[in-house]
């Protein structure tokens, strides 16, 4: 790629790859809008280890980026993590058995990747989060001015006002770390929350597939190959002929953002119980009484509409590219 | 009040008036659709003493019908109650200082009273819950076959995909004992819970209180001697004018089942943390691969549209009558 033409987004992926991280990943790759800084793994899909690898197979050809390893366990370090194999494959890319990358990670954690590139760049960095939100708390909190120098961050994340993915409370990457999540929400960075609610609107079909394949594009050629686990999952889940397009659509509104409309409020996680990982909306319309969870938190940005049809058309034009 | 016609509903009212109480118990008093055959009484406007008081005093010219006291504490007791007096008045009436009511409750507590009509009227007697849920909750545990020998549990409680009342997470009633609800709605009773997602479409306007006030029916000059305390409330939280009808709305479900829409679930109650007292509705659309606290719990109907127009008509028409 060429150096970055100005206006330009520069963006770091956070992701636990991962069929649709995949798919989200080449789309950057594809887009104009954004140049790709660097990407940053997590556990979510696929453990951790499993995710470096996978995220380093991913941009094989693109020695440029870098990919810095991040943790291995949620910010509590009290969580027994599980990763959803019947969703991904056991590999996270569709039982493919890829090769092991001749790529390394670089030596720096993710958080400090995340940190040191905020800092480099105040206000210019876009973080698109695809995972649980573990490694964007950590900068948090080792940084108190990585709120502020962070441009954005995008996230994949939550359930709002509908039933979660991973249980009927909680979607997937808030589960993966609610703590973690409930510090992103309330650290008063600018914000794009995008979950399922809006996601479950974005769906690839068995057609889109059929047209996909007969790409010769490589990304298009490489999602064909690793989208079938993926497909299987929504038929049994869901009973849909299609798979959700969750991270592909987050990624879509770091790069075209008038593609989604969003509100916005004070997001809070539960973070036990019955409902761990339920994300709140505060749309602070009713004035309570009383001090409560919500009062005086720093509003987000909470995606509520998405141009499906465009999300779906631009995924598949720039794969085939 | 003559003996009840074959298709006359049975029903007992459980309250803690509470302004829209009243209103919710005149309506109920003027509909032929329905036999009061009692009052249970609860916390939550009001403290149980007062909520006992209040009731005595609104059926005060209707000896037939017995007020049994309920319970003063929560479910777990491990809950500091306290009370709305901002929205309903300290006397949880207006602020109308009545003389003390000449009526005495009846030797029974509310569960016990709730058991015993289960019991004579079984699957004939719908029960009207209008505050927290602890004296039904507690009929449940008393009696194993309360929840079959019920024939409906219409509750004026939760928030379902909105804000709630209380505090963002929650709705008023179900934040009063979230223990209880939670046992309500996994007994495997016939319920029908009317959220505030539909009440707040139900709106009382100051017009409509002129109407009222023009009115020679008694129960209308009684409401409009109360009203004023809500509509400031109402104007002060909400920047409306004009009162949401939660309790007449949940009356009315009973009364005219026809007037709202349902969908069904499972639901359960989070009990703690942020979101205590949250309502989470599991819609069963998508099949979860492990075990959640969802799973297998019985279906409940809850209330997703009102025709609130017909509403309002047919509580200004009964209580001007």
């Amino acid at each position: 790629m060429a150096a970055a033409a100005a206006g330009v987004k520069k963006i770091i992926i956070d992701t636990d790859p991962g069929i649709d991280d995949a798919m989200a990943i080449f789309l950057a790759l594809r887009s104009p809008e954004v140049e790709v800084i660097g990407l940053t793994t997590i556990y979510g899909n696929v453990y951790t280890t499993l995710a470096t690898r996978n995220a380093l197979h991913l941009v094989a050809d693109r020695i440029d980026i870098p990919v810095a390893e991040g943790s291995h366990v949620s910010i509590t370090k009290g969580t027994r993590l599980s990763v959803v194999d019947f969703v991904h494959g056991a590999d996270g890319l569709g039982n493919q058995n890829f090769p092991p990358p001749e790529g390394k990670p670089i030596d720096m954690s993710a958080p400090d990747f995340l940190i040191e590139q905020a800092n480099l760049y105040p206000g210019k960095v876009t973080v698109v989060a695809l995972g649980p939100l573990t490694n964007i708390a950590l900068a948090i909190q080792q940084d108190p001015s990585f709120a502020k120098n962070i441009g954005q961050i995008v996230l994949l994340g939550g359930a709002f006002a509908v039933n979660g993915n991973t249980n009927p409370a909680a979607e997937a990457n808030i589960f993966g770390d609610p703590d973690a999540a409930d510090i992103v929400f309330t650290s008063g960075a600018d914000i794009l929350a995008v979950g399922i609610n809006v996601t479950h609107q974005v769906v690839l079909t068995d057609a889109d597939r059929d047209k996909l394949a007969s790409s010769t594009g490589k990304f298009a050629q490489f999602m064909c190959k690793i989208l079938g686990v993926y497909f299987d999952y929504h038929r049994e889940a869901y009973s849909t002929k299609g798979v959700y397009l969750h991270d592909p659509t987050a990624m879509i509104a770091a790069i075209k953002p008038s593609l989604v409309t969003c509100t916005e409020g004070a997001v809070r996680v539960q973070t036990n119980g019955i409902t761990k990982g339920l994300t709140l909306l505060y749309n602070k319309q009713k004035r309570f009484a009383e001090i409560t969870e919500w009062t005086d938190q720093p509003s987000v940005k909470v995606a509520v509409t998405v141009d499906a049809p465009a999300v779906v058309k631009l995924v598949m034009e720039r794969l085939m590219d």
